[in-house]
């Protein structure tokens, strides 16, 4: 058995079963180790931004690691945006990647580059395997690190005689631990945060953001007087009718002081302190007021749920009592596309345990209160900011949950970063539908010119803000790379193509020029 | 006057008048700027690596550097691959990369970082500006390093505060030191070895393989009787009728030990000692036989065409007697597409003074010798192997050479690494003929599972190799980015609609079917 073979029979034991590729030579070992080897599903993309996506939101709604396959520095550098995407959101990750064979890197061929120094930055491991008999350990390193509470990201370099010389057989995973509980001292002190009441806020992400720690946080809030309030940006929040609701940090540092303004006192559950996006010439970064008193209940290695059933005991609040999002069906909205009525048709469509995969930027502001007494559904964010998340996180979302609809609703900035994800969804007939909300500008970027003092944009700076010359045809993109398609510009035309795009199997992409 | 209009100052007065952009919220002051300040040409992409991609074009063809705008680490990332080219193809360029306003980096918001780390690996020169006052010397410094010879990857890091404080006026640009000259005793010892006559090769790249290097080369070798080769890539290679015809060396191992097998002495202008692009498990590295004698003419940055002066006086070599290259036109081949009768096709099209970006891959492997006696022209190939450089590198060349025709020759699995480089050109119009390769696989990797000791793949890795699930339409990726675009599958159909696509100003895709 070749150290490759070692290596994918480490990763199928140690339960990474599937494998986003875009393999070249360095990487033909492992690639004929698949043929080999039972039990690893191969996902091609064309693309290494749709690679490192898709393993983001395989992680998100697994909860375990799928595994990458990139080629040498430049394969890891086209999969770095949605890496650093996937580190901040928590999301474990095993990259392979190739390198040379360890007697030619010398040689500073073409393609040698400083592999471990481009995977540093969104790596949370990196290593180096230095022979065949080692690879087989060194995955099984890599598996232990990225499936380590709260997820992280491993990166093993593979020169290709690691992977073509004799292996020495799989290795086992060291054993996972669980996620430490928070200290006593930690949960104490929130009770006498709490007993404060108003002024006291949960402010939530993580395992907070889903069903169970939502419905503790609510009924405690309920018992205390405290809000409960989400990050900005969330991995997969939980949300629908019949959940505890639960708003966000808004984007705009105007709207999130505000809504911190009168939070004296902050109980983080996971969350990390609300900071602003960016920083701006006349806006604070810090978005709580000075003297507002931070409380870390736990961090994202520690297990928050049991952290919010021993507040809960402790305050003596019953999770039956939180209140819950009673389902409502926002009134049909007619004629022409606006971010509002786009809302509310949302409101109306997204269907029970649906994914969504939210990228729509600006127009997405206004989704939130519209779409939350839809049926119980996910909701995953952008938690890097590095925008051309969307569609791949979509495919590996749809990869890991088959019998789930997958929504994925993306502006035409974004879009158009990672769109070769299209492809892999045709190909593996991933049942997603997608959304492009054709504004045809980088329309944040018009608001934050202003944000940051520059006043209004001239001809020339405009020409740097706009995407219409020409208009991108989403309809002929899809079409080419094989997912059916329908351009609409009104509530209705949306209403339908979304009900036709959930309601069959398989991809489909909705362009809604705006 | 702020730091962003003070560095953009200083980059239009340093001679930088082109910029390639895909900007965020931190480089809206430099964007805010443009309107300011007469003299930069911003071509906006939808994806970085279609920026940094035309960069390395630019720099090609003008020999001076255009700068990049990119959006904080990840947008950086994005634009990796392409920097690993163009700084393997010693490209120069001054990247521009946006950073958090320098109070705000603590926080650690989700596009916080670490910057440096990733710009290291692909950059000669990284530096981050501390203040405002600053940015305008750090960008004179930036410009000077990417100039100096043979050009270097300058990346500079501005936080946004440092754009959007007072800066301090424009900065000149230090003088930038012409190329330095060989040393006698390098040109003496290579008139020594050339005085053996066979068995000696010159080999060639950067200013050797362009016109009057390869004509001084060539006159060398017919007064002496050693052969001169070129580096299997090189940046830019002038050749076809009236010139020195020059051979390269292949990219398969086999073919290259025994193209080089009866070389004692090689000479390298500029190249590098050869080897192979990829170790292989029973393939040497190194292309040349045990013992043979290795002299350095010039390095890189030294003036290859004053060293080959020196060394043709020595050997009493003149410039009027090196054999040309007759003009022919190879038959016109008829029917079904294969890789020799488009390189016939090619023979026949190719038009004077054209520029031949060529990422053919396996497809190209025969176009060099049906193209030789075509008229004049100029062939880039990739120098750092990542696939995805061919149609940004069209696109930088179509921006730095207007007056000239752009023919891109592109595998259909590299095109779509970077394929929103066709917006670009279809918004700046750019006289950039793409033709598209669409075999439908990574045809080069099943070459390279069998030469890495692979054996033949199996389905599980077949599926990895191929493309065909679902076919690309490139017609309709095309037509949704704004390029015309004609399907073809014979010679006769591709001999038309090349001429066709030559003949008319703007951008024109064919999708060759194989």
């Amino acid at each position: 058995m070749n150290g490759a073979e070692s290596l994918v029979r480490t990763l199928v034991d140690g339960g990474i079963n599937v494998c986003f590729t875009n393999p070249g030579t360095s990487e033909m070992h492992f690639v004929a180790a698949l043929d080999k080897v039972d039990g690893m599903r191969c996902v091609l993309a064309l693309f290494e931004g749709v690679v490192t996506g898709a393993a983001d939101g395989y992680w998100r709604m697994k909860g375990t690691p799928a595994a990458t396959l990139l080629h040498l520095g430049p394969g890891l550098g086209n999969g770095l945006a949605n890496l650093h995407n996937a580190k901040k959101a928590n999301s474990g990750a095993v990259n392979i990647v190739g390198e040379h064979a360890t007697h030619h890197i010398q040689y500073d061929a073409p393609l040698t580059a400083d592999i471990e120094g481009i995977a540093w930055p969104v790596s949370h491991w990196v290593k180096t395997s230095t022979d065949a008999k080692a690879v087989a350990k060194d995955g099984a390193e890599a598996i232990h690190v990225a499936s380590t509470a709260p997820g992280q990201i491993a990166s093993l370099i593979l020169p290709g005689d690691t992977a073509w010389n004799e292996g020495s057989g799989p290795e086992a995973v060291p054993v996972i631990a669980p996620r430490a509980k928070a200290s006593d001292e930690a949960v104490r002190h929130a009770a006498r945060l709490l007993e404060k009441g108003e002024g006291t806020m949960l402010l939530l992400t993580g395992e907070g953001v889903k069903e169970r720690g939502l419905a503790l946080a609510g009924a405690i809030a309920q018992k205390t007087g405290a809000r409960i309030l989400a990050q900005g940006s969330n991995a997969c929040l939980q949300r629908g009718a019949g959940r505890v609701p639960v708003d966000r940090v808004p984007f705009p540092v105007p709207q999130a002081v505000e809504m911190l303004a009168d939070v004296q006192r902050m109980i983080l559950v996971e969350a990390r302190p609300p900071v602003a996006f960016f920083g701006y010439p006349d806006r604070p970064s810090v978005l709580t007021q000075d003297g507002c008193e931070l409380h870390r209940l736990t961090e994202l290695s520690e297990d928050s749920i049991d952290a919010l059933e021993r507040l809960a005991d402790a305050v003596g609040a019953k999770i039956e009592d939180a209140p819950v999002q009673q389902p409502f069906t926002p009134e049909v909205p007619a004629g022409a596309l606006d971010p509002a009525k786009i809302a509310a048709v949302l409101g109306n469509v997204i269907p029970e345990n649906a994914i969504v995969v939210d990228e729509s930027v600006t127009t997405g502001r206004n989704f939130y209160p519209f779409t939350a007494g839809a049926p119980p559904h996910d909701w995953l964010q952008n938690m890097g900011g590095s925008i051309g998340y969307g569609m791949p996180v979509a495919v590996g979302a749809g990869v890991a949950c088959p019998d789930r609809k997958v929504l994925a609703l993306v502006g035409d900035g974004s879009g158009m970063y990672t769109v070769q994800a299209l492809w892999t969804m045709a190909r593996e007939n991933l049942d997603i539908t997608v959304v492009i909300w054709a504004n045809r500008t980088y329309q944040i970027l018009k608001g934050e010119f202003n944000n940051v003092g520059a006043g209004n944009p001239g001809m020339k700076a405009k020409d740097m803000l706009d995407i219409d010359r020409p208009d991108l045809g989403w309809v002929d993109m899809a079409k080419g790379m094989g997912v059916p398609s329908a351009r609409i510009d009104t509530c209705e035309g949306l209403m339908a193509e979304m009900r036709r795009g959930l309601a069959t199997p398989g991809p489909y992409l909705i362009e809604a020029v705006l």
